[in-house]
């Protein structure tokens, strides 16, 4: 009686990723009533600078009262009806995309379609650009979300490019090439490359010389680019973020085909840590898919509550421009306790720039190079030492041994008491060389 | 390149319902800036009970402005990811759907699912419910967002059940038993039944005697019914609204079959004018169900600011029970100023009970039987009279010559110069009988 979407079982839910949650949530870790509970590693959440944020709102209390210049505004935000976005609220984000961009690319806030949190995004650009049956390629390890979002109610495909350790997990262009050869005998017609950047889980950046050659490979096959780039305010350390429109622009290929092909998705969920305020959004260079994203994100409009105290946060420029540089380098410092602490006891972490995570080398400890033992591996860590890591198989990373450990959704305290269990985990195991 | 979702024409978009809305913003009526505009009568709002709401949140502040019993909940907010919703704003919902069907049915808090608005929910239900190809019958007229709203993504085919004026455009059985032919013969699978109850666009509430046939022709066709009760805060008038789980509760069919078929799409966008702020909701009573349309709820969240702020509206009893009633009110005054006025100049209006329009009889005004010229009398409308008021075929309405005018979205002067340009065109037209 019911669709087949509703009863089907797959699209990750049944992941240890989501089981661990679920592990977590039933013995929950806290410093006073439970510290013996699980720790939540495996959010990745930006706790790191709500100071910022509260003491802004502790400052500005009109703008969350439903006040401007000393008028409600109450009855203007509650009717407000227009799908296109507070046309305010679009210029200041168009105005912060481009500062977390170091203002090497600009946004026209016309171009920008606001949808509920990045997940409604993903999902309306694979009905925009791809019937069911169709597929996009997307480099490996990716998140686990993207087997809902891009696939359950749009029927798209994913079809995986391999990656590898040897290579640091990048984009290389034979596994590129191998990705749409593997669609083509599968039948598939592939539609465009989906790419995250800064990628989760890895935390690392494109250089020019990927985004170059991922813009000349969609030029070749005639497939459009959808740029993920939901952790771009996170980076933390050099190599600086390069956006792929910074990237297209550098060839200058604004008037060609590939322009209207090239597609940015971006939040407010990592970079300024407000996920419960649902604010995603699509960047388009094409009028088409303007108007039809935004029919589209009827289904997931933004709260016009949540729209208009984030136009006057975002307005505030020098906040802004605080915020951007105070958090980025509490990023920074919280993967340094996490990678020298890790580094201590022998586990080696991938280097990275980015994001609110790790992407940590425990080959050492498989009892055999399989997802088996990574899965084995994994209950050890969740149910005797009480950390909810991430395995990598949760991302379909190819190599098994690899976990994600999130390292800003926590105190610096807990943090530690994350790096000293996993010193345990080290003492009680017999690790080959790692 | 794009999909063909992304570039077809169809689904209303170009209908005369959002044409009015477009050349209604080219020249909007103000009472002093530009008082020869266009008055909207095409936008069901309601901004009659807005001033209760202000001082509600003049005098609460601590909920705008993200504090609860003198702390910030800012983090706890902003911060807030489950999917399934706020428990302490579903309790609320579940007790304020209860208190406006006056407490003769029970909601479980549990049973509800959030979505970013009504429009997001019916989508949901009907990627639940259907496959692409499968039918759903819809009782005409019908509001026109339904052909976005539940064919555009899915692929679910809508076939209309006809209705005529003779019968008030009532369901009459013979049509429900004509339409599920209709779409034997188009090889379509009926999945379900899906009702408007008060009616958009006739303001009418369905009778238990309704109910009951509908509720018989879903159990002997084993089909659901999907009933969207967004305006159910609505009812002004005798008789009362009578919800779908009233009727099923009453049959006692509570631990039959259908009873896990019959599913409520509600919002706080029409009861309380809050459309902005992105509030919807289904009610199941089906656990499958409700897991699957929660997983789907993510392409869609709420505003958890809003969630947490419309928590403490609706806590507050006191103040949730008198706007219920004095927004009844004011609705039903409201109603009474059009009606009265229009049946002056020879203007009948179907007898309603609810909603915020009233459906307008103006056949006496066309030129010949036919939707061109109902056309004809509504560009003469909105380009002679400046009056956006919705013709009938943009509702799938079977007959020509009907229109949907709002009455809640303007200030009482602005509705009764709308009625004296009414009678403008009614002095300079040659009616036939109405």
């Amino acid at each position: 009686m019911l669709s087949r979407k509703a009863t089907c079982k797959s699209h990750g839910e049944d992941s240890s990723y989501f089981l661990g949650w679920q592990e977590y949530e039933k013995n929950p870790h806290d410093p006073v009533r439970n510290p013996s509970g699980i720790i939540q590693l495996g959010l990745a959440e930006n706790q790191l600078s709500f100071d910022l944020l509260e003491s802004w709102i502790a400052r500005n209390q009109e703008p969350t009262g439903f006040m401007k210049k000393g008028g409600s505004i109450f009855r203007e935000l509650a009717l407000f009806q227009d799908y296109r976005g507070m046309p305010v609220f679009k210029k200041e984000l168009a105005e912060y995309m481009a500062a977390i961009r170091q203002d090497r690319v600009r946004f026209d806030p016309n171009n920008i379609v606001l949808t509920a949190g990045a997940t409604s995004a993903n999902e309306a650009l694979m009905f925009c650009l791809a019937e069911a049956g169709e597929a996009f390629l997307v480099p490996t390890p990716y998140y686990p979300g993207f087997d809902r979002d891009l696939k359950w109610r749009t029927g798209v495909e994913i079809v995986p490019i391999q990656s590898s350790s040897v290579n640091n997990f990048r984009i290389i262009p034979s596994a590129l090439e191998e990705a749409y050869q593997h669609a083509q005998k599968l039948h598939l017609k592939v539609k465009g490359l989906f790419i995250t950047n800064p990628s989760n889980p890895l935390g690392t950046t494109l250089s020019i010389h990927e985004l170059d050659h991922l813009i000349n490979f969609a030029i070749d096959k005639n497939i459009h680019i959808v740029s993920d780039e939901i952790y771009s305010g996170t980076v933390f350390d050099s190599p600086r973020f390069i956006s792929i429109m910074e990237a297209i622009k550098k060839k200058h290929l604004e008037n060609t085909a590939i322009w209207s092909r090239v597609h940015i998705v971006s939040s407010l969920s990592k970079d300024f840590g407000l996920p419960g305020f649902r604010i995603g959004m699509i960047y388009f260079n094409s009028k088409t898919l303007i108007a039809a994203a935004t029919k589209m994100s009827s289904f997931g409009l933004v709260s016009s509550q949540s729209q208009f105290l984030l136009s006057k946060i975002l307005g505030d420029k020098k906040f802004t421009r605080n915020y951007i540089m105070e958090n980025r380098n509490r990023l920074k410092n919280r993967r340094k306790t996490l990678v020298s602490g890790l580094q201590k006891y022998g586990i080696r972490c991938l280097d990275n720039n980015a994001g609110l995570f790790c992407w940590i080398d425990m080959r050492c400890l498989l009892t055999s190079y399989t997802f088996e033992a990574e899965m084995e591996l994994w209950r050890r860590i969740i149910f005797e030492y009480g950390l909810n890591i991430s395995p990598g198989s949760s991302f379909h990373c190819p190599e098994p041994g690899w976990f994600r450990i999130c390292f800003s959704n926590m105190s610096e305290e807990t943090l530690d008491l994350a790096v000293r269990r996993i010193k345990a985990l080290m003492d009680s195991s017999s690790p080959n060389a790692c």
